[in-house]
């Protein structure tokens, strides 16, 4: 029932809601289609993708996030990172958000994000999470890995919840990058972890992408995008990513 | 209600299904009383208690353990360890132990384990781990940490889980171990981690209980002691249990 007329060029993603099959996958990239008479037919829906359905599939399903809880998210400035945050506040909780440009920390303030801090220029990355949240974290959006995660660790309140997302710091490793063991953490302060994987949750897709086109018309939620333009600059926008250069989804547009 | 006069000396633990505060804990040690008249008074029932309940609970709360799954518990000679492996049993699991004598491995052969072996021996634990479940390992119940922990993790399987209950081979440590992070293989298999203490569940115990002890009557569950005489030897017995001296719960009698 998709009108093909509505497709864009060049791998950017729409969204279905009509669709039987409502959600295809082309080479790792989700593609949907939108009933083109549909009100909510714009810019902003058309972003709203794997990445926005990771964010929520982390903070309901694995975090299994509640009203006044404090989260972290880091790489919060990301594509799946700064809708993370924007839907913890949808949901009434404290976000601390932490990123590695100045630009990038005005953005995630322009979210709405509660505490945000550059974690490059920061004296001390363990008493910058300290300050912004005494009390600890709840849950934590785990989107880069490594020595970020070490630091995190001792500030989790009991019972917390960690989402495994991404490692985005350990990507480019040849050798493995080692760090102290968790297991004491996890006991004592009863700690879960768990990775996963948007897929895991499939069946929900149409009805998650209802809920997050909503918050968009609504203005609750934005998605930002990066657009780098022209298929040989490919490997320049991966590395790119890979370096933080980006705010928001990095597209290449072909 | 109970009766004062089925109380051991000694710090023997013993078991109530009747008083109100079914469960009472005194320096540590929970301290548990029995109708001096049941039908169920043996001295193995003395033994049911807080590991017995922590092995349950790991299995049933942390794993959610299903029929047909394969588990690895390490440290499987010790108090709790010999007891998961045995309620996985029950449980219709395969189960993989790891212990660090010989003696240890007779052992859990008699109580019924699939496939035991000394991780001391072994020429490589990560073969050793293969061989014994080619297709990996469903849960993991933790025990050891550090090292051991490492070796395991490329062998988990997808949606894997993994109990943290202890970290003995860390315990001694004056700086913390470090070892690789564990992102990849969480996000990858979407592995679960959580780390617990058994009072979590305390308004589970009196029901555990029943069913810990229905098993023990029926001669599906075997608890050990190790006993240690006298006041003075409990230093000694303290660091014989971090050293591995011991099978099954390590107990001093004064």
């Amino acid at each position: 029932q998709s009108d093909s007329s509505v497709w864009t060029r060049g791998g950017v993603m729409m969204i279905s809601l009509q669709s039987d099959s409502s959600v295809w996958t082309r080479g790792g990239v989700m593609m949907i289609s939108l009933q083109s008479d549909s009100s909510v037919w714009t810019r902003g829906v058309m972003m709203i993708s794997l990445y926005s359905l990771t964010a929520l599939y982390g903070l309901e399903e694995v975090c299994e996030i509640k009203k006044g809880e404090t989260l972290l998210v880091n790489a919060a400035a990301g594509a799946v990172g700064s809708v993370v945050g924007q839907i913890a506040k949808i949901k009434g909780c404290r976000v601390v958000g932490c990123a590695g440009t100045d630009t990038k920390v005005s953005y995630l303030k322009e979210l709405g994000f509660d505490q945000v801090f550059n974690y490059k220029t920061v004296t001390s990355l363990e008493e910058s999470l300290r300050e912004s949240a005494p009390h600890g974290y709840d849950c934590y959006f785990e989107n880069v890995g490594g020595k970020f995660s070490s630091v995190v660790m001792p500030q989790m309140r009991e019972y917390g919840r960690i989402a495994v997302c991404g490692s985005i710091s350990m990507y480019n490793d040849t050798t493995p990058q080692t760090g102290p063991y968790v297991h004491t953490y996890m006991i004592f302060k009863q700690l879960r972890m768990e990775g996963f994987l948007c897929a895991r949750w499939k069946n929900k897709h149409q009805q998650s992408l209802r809920r997050l086109m909503a918050w968009m018309t609504e203005g609750k939620l934005r998605c930002s995008e990066h657009i780098t333009s022209g298929f040989n600059n490919m490997p320049a926008a991966f590395m790119g990513m890979l370096q933080g250069d980006n705010i928001g989804k990095a597209v290449v547009k072909v």
